[in-house]
């Protein structure tokens, strides 16, 4: 039994065939083009099994309401061609089978519940800080969505008082991911992230405001696991100092587990979310 | 069929007995005393009744995880006489009946997913801003709750700049309850809250920290219906204010439903929670 997994992400999609104990068979990456082009890719790749069904994680936003007229669709995004684009509806067009359908980050979350950091529990967050900052959930064993799917990386957070930054995001200025995500890291001094020093002022920064939105997550959503991955958290010392600002920020007043165990980097590392639409391809011939 | 609800509060216990289709047969009150004392009245009510099951919705912090030893306890509360005091336990040894439990919160969201504001959607947030803030949800039709219970009245929020007050909350000072709560309110100006009038100033500070905590909700949640109770709220006039301030945060970035459909009062008023717990009740049958 093969399961098709479809990572689609702005600047790359990353396919792969998976079986029943997720074992991955193979795996293409390629460039996220123009809708026909990219998906031809795609299907130039499955064409090559005979697939059971097929888990989709897009980056977004998109519409997870199957209720919805244009459930399937990538709606808003600014990225050129693929506003308004019916990505579920192209592929069912194309494979006959049943197939799952959300987010690339509550895929990465799925992923990490079914066989990653936070696996064995019925519930986690991730959260990637790179290019953007966005969130998925796992709540009671099922992916997290309401009117839409979560948008944790917009979040309102505190400036920091030495932090004279505008922040990078066109909607809100300094939001969460205008103040934390890898463009505003090298906005504020002109390099790249990871050409700062471990000791520079901007970790201090984002580690504030990181910490203030675990806060915010974890008293909204009570996660039992916080993953944070994405480019920024490869920079491994952030983890400590979130750690330590979440502490004195909660200051004693919910007992959460042990920080070291509760806030981790991703136990699958990039295969968070291949291995999640391979649940979500799984979970869907339910 | 009948069914005993326990709203407990830190100020009044209610209970009442309802039926299956949630008519209210009867309903008593009283003062949250000692346990002791204040179970014996909860007994002597539900006694006069043969009772299929009941619900709980009980002021916190209670443990709500069924996997742990102290489940059904409320745990490190300030309140005298309470704090660790095995609630569930002491009604489960009297009555041998299917018995829920959550926070009070908790249950008015379900009341109002029931019956009420969000009746015939899968979720809904039900955040009360009063004595203290708190929040409850529902999320894919289940209560929800994760490594706890939600804590939502205690996230951070950004300070109004024209707002000067250190806040009231003996953890964080200025979060979200330490800041909008009643009796941030009052130690504010010196005066109840219901004495200032509709074009005090403090209004406008206040709709400034519920809309920013409804952002946050909303981008992290994403509930389908956000209800706003709790004795603050009373002043209807806040509404408007906390619509057109959320509109003005979220700055188009995620298309929310008509807010005034989106964000409104509870339709079961002070039922929500008694609602709820007979929803609890029938549910522990399952």
């Amino acid at each position: 039994m093969y399961y098709g997994s479809i990572e689609a992400g702005g600047t790359k999609f990353v396919c792969a065939i998976g079986d029943a104990h997720f074992n991955i068979i193979e795996r293409v990456s390629f460039p996220t083009t123009v809708p026909d082009e990219t998906l031809a890719r795609v299907y130039e790749f499955f064409d090559q099994y005979e697939l059971a069904a097929i888990g989709i994680g897009s980056f977004g936003p998109i519409d997870v309401n199957p209720a919805s007229e244009t459930y399937g669709f990538i709606t808003t995004t600014p990225k050129p061609h693929w506003g308004n684009y019916d990505f579920l509806g192209a592929v069912k067009e194309r494979y006959k089978i049943p197939i799952g359908f959300t987010t690339d980050v509550n895929a990465a979350a799925l992923g990490e519940q079914s066989l990653g950091a936070a696996q064995g529990l019925n519930s986690c967050l991730y959260l990637t800080v790179g290019t953007g900052i966005g969130g998925g959930a796992v709540v009671n064993n099922e992916l997290l969505s309401g009117y839409s799917h979560p948008e944790m990386g917009h979040i309102i957070v505190r400036p920091h008082p030495e932090d004279n930054f505008g922040g990078v995001c066109p909607f809100h200025g300094n939001c969460l991911e205008g103040l934390a995500s890898g463009p505003a890291i090298e906005k504020r001094f002109g390099v790249e992230a990871n050409q700062l020093g471990e000791d520079h002022i901007v970790w201090t920064f984002i580690a504030y405001y990181i910490s203030q939105a675990v806060m915010s997550y974890a008293l909204t959503l009570s996660p039992e696991k916080v993953i944070l991955g994405g480019g920024v958290m490869n920079q491994a010392h952030l983890f400590p100092m979130i750690r330590e600002e979440l502490e004195q920020l909660m200051a004693g007043y919910v007992v959460l587990p042990d920080l070291e165990k509760y806030i981790v980097a991703p136990a699958l590392g990039d295969n968070a979310a291949t291995i999640g639409c391979i649940m979500l391809a799984k979970n869907s011939l339910k």
